[in-house]
């Protein structure tokens, strides 16, 4: 018999957990009878449909669900979240645009550390090739010894990496350094996701080229409409840079670079070149478009600062968030995303009243390396207006800025790279929204 | 400025990994020329149409893929794998049934350690039951001093916790009691999935309800035509349990419990009762159909073992596995899952020659308990015949058994807890196929 299946009927007390006892202490869980006996306002937010009255030690009317047979398999098999949950979906700007190029993950809508591939945030810029996986190419070039020309069939054969990493846009809450945008936190910070990416090591694709001594810099190049090209340095393609097929367990999705994307952990998502098709080394920036003209930081001098690749530490509650209304007062649990470009996140804190007082959240485990991690802090809402944030620390020290800090320091020109503290104000109805304090 | 950015331009060599110098010493990368530097197979496998003499400092022909632009943005917009990969998809058994009741999963063609919930395995007993979360109830009853009548607003009111899971059909494998099966690893292992699960603690809803002193089981149903039932030993349900609405970051898939399941981490797949419904605590067992007449062990002295419900530590090669075709000598990974119910991984070894020798496999991290584990390990096929075979251990000291052992110790009656080692026989022309050795 295998060992350590716990002793059937054996009665193991719940371990003691700080968190659990200032849950009860806060007075969440009311002990009343029946119904009465949950958190308070989950009782009030109950539809009136709910047969409170109904005797509890017989099961209720047999819903219609269960008197008929259930649907068969699908055809196709690939399966599709429920009917009910149409809503949960990818977003394109409020604001109508002849060329949207961009849509948005219902991140008020997810759980846990993970975004399903179906939802994860859209950037292209000329559309989403359809690329035959059998036809395409990875050339390497440039200062190499050996020049490759490799098949998706090669790629395969390498070595393959696992590892949970973030994508978000450099552009991701562009709009807030100006006002406070009127949207859904999937409006004003959904160009940003999560996976478990497989993919070969960069530095093993190099050393089978083999560098020659003046490399410094790398072309990489799509092969979407946009020849997408942006310059990536030696440092990042040999410490943890990875060419990803494989997203969530599965191919990677045709709008995230199906059959092949960079993978650049950490860095702003335009350089994670998507349909990459083309690696050049070189022995300084190649000086795209897409590192000039874009994707640099208008500072208030007039000057623009450049290769700012890391994107810094940042946190958002995603529950209550923006357009949500709270259902009623008493406990609910305060939780979101943090993330940085830097390594891990080591701590997040979390105040009610809009920065005076910090409280440390819960960080969900296992925390990874430039990766989505999930925090919670249980709350009992008195029903008072509330001014709810949160703010990231990283393991390289870095903490999260206030946006007077952010703006203060690099101004309100440029478009890249907002990371200040989100605010989420809490009405006395319970209405939430975003505001600048 | 951001700390810890990477100085642009600097390069930083590899770290040395033990495991890259065993690669490159097996001979797998030859220094050669152009593709030649390839993996020796992989240049042999290389489609014709490869330009072999292409002058490889200019780019190829630019394909077509980059002349025109790509599609727009999906409607509806939540997202599907490329039409390349629609032959990845759950499948009924090759055996043609009036009434197919499970989809099995494409491990050979899955990557990591996710499952993505489009391709999780399916298991019902009567279809899958159209359920309106706002119509959805659970109630909790019997030895409790609180009678609950839960909402699903109630229960995402309460604290959540996220974490990584496996669930494992216990007939699973089945087959393989009397004779090796002639399908792919999808066919034989495929009722086995993995995903990052979100919920409540059902320590945390009983708490609210009140066990009384004799509370020892709890029966669990579900809200399918079939109202699944089982008894679930309260040490579970105190220990781990929870009450799950989340899967891989969005609300449960339909035919995985849509909108609540029970998860029991580690237990067999059959106790996970889906649309769950109705907990009623009791002092003893229940009884039901599902752990008497089905979900016992028979054994050879014609007695039935009851209530075995963790699974069995076990591992399988999901690459190379049956019905693949190796394209060439040379360097390639061999790779694949390992799980246990009975907590983390600690062990995975891999044999080239049917069990003689075995030798230590790499595991992605970070491992999880109770969750699915990658494995992999290097290896240069020298094109001559070879038994592969893994064998797992894990942290309560389990060693998945030889296939001799498991039937030595509980003969071939039963139909579940099948985790016996797996052998592929890898033949000369490269066709890969399933023995029992």
């Amino acid at each position: 018999m295998d060992k350590a299946a716990p002793a059937a009927g054996a009665q193991v007390p719940a371990p003691p957990s700080p968190r659990r006892r200032r849950f009860i202490a806060g007075g969440a869980i009311a002990a009343a009878g029946g119904v009465a006996a949950l958190p308070g306002a989950a009782r009030a937010a109950a539809p009136d449909n709910l047969p409170q009255n109904v005797p509890l030690n017989v099961p209720l009317d047999v819903p219609q669900w269960m008197r008929e047979p259930g649907a068969g398999f699908l055809n196709p098999p690939y399966g599709l979240p429920s009917p009910f949950e149409q809503g949960v979906v990818r977003k394109l700007p409020d604001a109508p645009s002849p060329f949207p190029t961009a849509t948005r993950t219902p991140l008020q809508s997810l759980f846990g550390s993970t975004t399903p591939n179906g939802l994860f945030f859209e950037r292209h810029h000329a559309g989403v090739p359809a690329i035959d996986p059998a036809q395409h190419r990875l050339m390497v070039h440039g200062l190499v010894e050996r020049p490759l020309m490799l098949t998706m069939r090669d790629l395969l054969r390498f070595p393959a990496v696992s590892r949970s990493h973030f994508i978000e846009c450099s552009g991701n809450s562009m709009a807030e350094f100006k006002a406070p945008g009127k949207g859904s936190v999937q409006n004003i910070h959904g160009l940003l996701s999560g996976a478990e990416w497989t993919g070969v090591r960069l530095a093993d694709v190099l050393r089978e080229a083999g560098l020659r001594p003046a490399a410094a810099w790398i072309l990489a190049e799509g092969a979407d409409a946009a020849a997408m090209t942006r310059s990536i340095p030696l440092a990042k393609a040999l410490d943890d840079a990875l060419l990803v097929y494989g997203q969530n367990g599965e191919m990677l999705r045709p709008e995230q670079g199906y059959p092949l994307r960079l993978l650049l952990p950490g860095y702003e998502g335009n350089m994670n070149i998507k349909w990459l098709r083309r690696l050049k080394v070189g022995d300084a920036p190649f000086q795209t478009r897409e590192e000039t003209a874009k994707y640099t930081d208008l500072m208030p001098d007039g000057t623009a600062r450049q290769f700012t690749f890391a994107m810094g530490v940042k946190s958002v509650i995603t529950a209550p968030s923006a357009r949500q209304v709270l259902d009623g007062r008493g406990f609910r649990e305060i939780s979101g995303l943090a993330w940085s470009g830097h390594g891990r996140i080591v701590r997040v804190e979390v105040s009610l009243d809009g920065g005076r007082r910090w409280q440390a959240a819960a960080l969900d485990g296992p925390v990874q390396s430039r990766a989505l991690t999930r925090f919670r802090f249980p709350w009992v809402w008195n029903g008072e207006e509330a001014v709810l944030q949160s703010r990231a620390r990283d393991e390289a020290g870095n903490l999260q800025p206030t946006r007077a800090e952010l703006i203060g320091r690099d101004g309100r020109n440029s478009i890249y790279h907002y990371n200040a503290i989100q605010s989420w104000k809490v009405a006395a109805d319970g209405e939430v929204s975003n505001v600048h304090v």
